[in-house]
């Protein structure tokens, strides 16, 4: 019994997961966490009309998804204000990231990203023989000079670019994301993931043409929306390079309920902003309580507060593993100058008050080691 | 603004869907079906314990689901007697499928199926630049010697093969399976679709060995389970082929409530008992009709009748479509000869009592073009 050969790229993969998921660290503790505020999921949960039609469209379980998400892309691209063939949905942004790379980048192109970014996307650009270039942060910002001077030398295909900024919750104004793509080097495109664009602060949200191809948005149903159990993404850009997404994508993945709970979520926009003021006031206590214990708070467009532990990334980390004690999980961004920081996402005030009193203990544990 | 350019491979791919959906169609004739009875979807629905969980999990929806899906892929061994391991979850066979095929099928790499067989797996061949290799049916069974013939002229990487089969409703006997397997040519692989594998008679579902690395099982809660809309499949086999899965695929692409659902199906086998008398009684329903009306069924190890209208494929295409335009959804094979057929799923009286009524006049407009 000769073992199958993988292809050659494959071979080369590690057997890896982007993140390890809070399942697994209870499992392996054996226990519960009693505050879930480290993947910036809505611990506010969807709206009351999205667990309506959840409810009801159970009953419609046994049918495939409509493989063209048609309803869904209508009432996005009604809301956008575009033709419906400029949307595409996929399986969560995570799948979308991976549909973009394995349209564009092949073996040995040079894809550009902020060096702690999103790690599922660097997972996607290695996973298609992508080679990535890693550009620090600047000011716990995403460097965009640094971004194009790096793509411009290493004629990049692609840079990825979150804004509002995923781990770090900073975020560029309008015009300099627009200036930035007026620049793109030649032959190089825009990933802009969106995914907490609905928490971004007016001007923070550019005015982008869709007759570009060079720039594919990305959102999603798993932040605000409060539904990433459900994995709804959408892509949206010029017809042609959204049309390609055809050419590759699982045509049959995506959930049928979870169409169904998307378009009732666009329909409920008052809840919409019912979340955004829960989530500044918990992100304002937040920072409160950060600084109530010596710690940092950086500004924040998003629904999470990254804060300075005023030290090392070991002593974060420390901070990280002794909440963990505590049953409280958060996590912390990858790379220097973020990990000095750990982040923790907004939430009701049960699970704000676990970290509340979780926290002065787990400084001190941490200082107890170093 | 210079357009991006797609990789070499991407270029030569059309924007394709591997099948049109029923909405689709709805759409074009601005008309819902009165009998969804041609995706093979269980219209018997799933578990009412199935029905229970989705309903309580939805709370759980701002989550994400756990990616290991340790639980599900816990309770999924347990039931096949292997470690947890062996058993990968992926969004549908569809997913998995797409999987397999970039972790072992390259550019130029040869592939073999069978000619009318699953176009979703040619799909996914053609998207990593596979080249496929096409056998014709035999006696309307996939035609194991001459998939093994091609596979062995071609040095294929792999071969793929349903059983029991879609779209066909044939099936071969596990001594046969289990024979092919130990003829596999060398460097070849198989991956066993067993999305029906429910509905299988006793003796047809072949005992493999899980320390052999050349053989990938795919099954789905799809059909008999009645959750097609959930996108919940697993693939199991030898633990390092397996473990490939995990460097490519979408680490958090499962929809969390469709993980708790599949653990409840799991949970209900007598649900799933129910289920094979209900269709094997549908089945012969459907094959009764079909004598009733001059058609020949061919047997059946599915949920579904493949039935030979008598005549050439474009007679079984003006047959389908004069049941459209009376409102029923069924589908016919691809390709001769089993092109002269059409294929029913099994469901509850209600839709077949539409089919009944519907055919007769169908095959009357049908004649009438021809």
């Amino acid at each position: 019994m000769t073992r199958p050969v993988e292809t050659p790229l494959v071979q080369t993969l590690p057997a890896t997961v982007p993140f390890v998921g809070p399942e697994a660290i209870e499992r392996r503790r054996a226990q519960i966490f009693k505050a879930r505020i480290g993947a910036n999921e809505s611990v506010f949960g969807p709206s009351p009309r999205v667990l309506q039609v959840l409810r009801d469209a159970s009953a419609e379980a046994w049918m495939y998804g409509d493989p063209e998400s048609y309803e869904l892309r209508e009432a996005l691209a009604a809301g956008i204000g575009c033709a419906r063939e400029a949307v595409v949905i996929g399986e969560g942004i995570d799948a979308l990231l991976g549909y973009a790379v394995r349209l564009y980048v092949g073996a040995g192109d040079h894809v550009v990203t902020s060096d702690g970014a999103y790690p599922t996307f660097n997972y996607h650009v290695a996973g298609y023989g992508g080679s990535l270039i890693k550009v620090p942060y600047r000011d716990d910002k995403e460097d965009i000079e640094g971004l194009l001077a790096a793509a411009e030398a290493s004629k990049a295909k692609m840079i990825y670019l979150s804004n509002p900024d995923n781990p770090m919750g900073s975020w560029h104004e309008a015009s300099v994301i627009e200036d930035m793509i007026a620049r793109l080097p030649f032959g190089c495109m825009l990933l802009l993931d969106e995914a907490y664009v609905e928490f971004a602060p007016d001007g923070a949200v550019p005015n982008l043409s869709l007759d570009d191809p060079r720039v594919i948005r990305m959102r999603t149903f798993s932040k605000a929306y409060g539904m990433a159990g459900l994995r709804v993404g959408y892509a949206y850009g010029e017809g042609q390079v959204i049309r390609g997404f055809e050419k590759i994508r699982n045509h049959f993945g995506m959930n049928r309920l979870s169409q169904a709970a998307a378009l009732a979520a666009i329909n409920d926009p008052a809840w919409l902003d019912d979340i955004r003021r829960l989530v500044a006031a918990s992100c304002s206590r937040i920072g409160q309580i950060a600084r109530d214990n010596g710690f940092s708070p950086l500004p924040s467009a998003t629904n999470f507060v990254t804060m300075d532990c005023g030290a090392d990334a070991g002593f974060a980390r420390a901070v990280l593993q002794a909440l963990e004690d505590r049953d409280v999980f958060v996590r912390m961004p990858f790379a220097a100058p973020g990990n000095r920081c750990i982040r923790i996402t907004a939430a009701p005030d049960g699970e704000i008050d676990r970290f509340a009193e979780a926290l002065p203990g787990a400084i001190k544990a941490a200082k107890a080691i170093g």
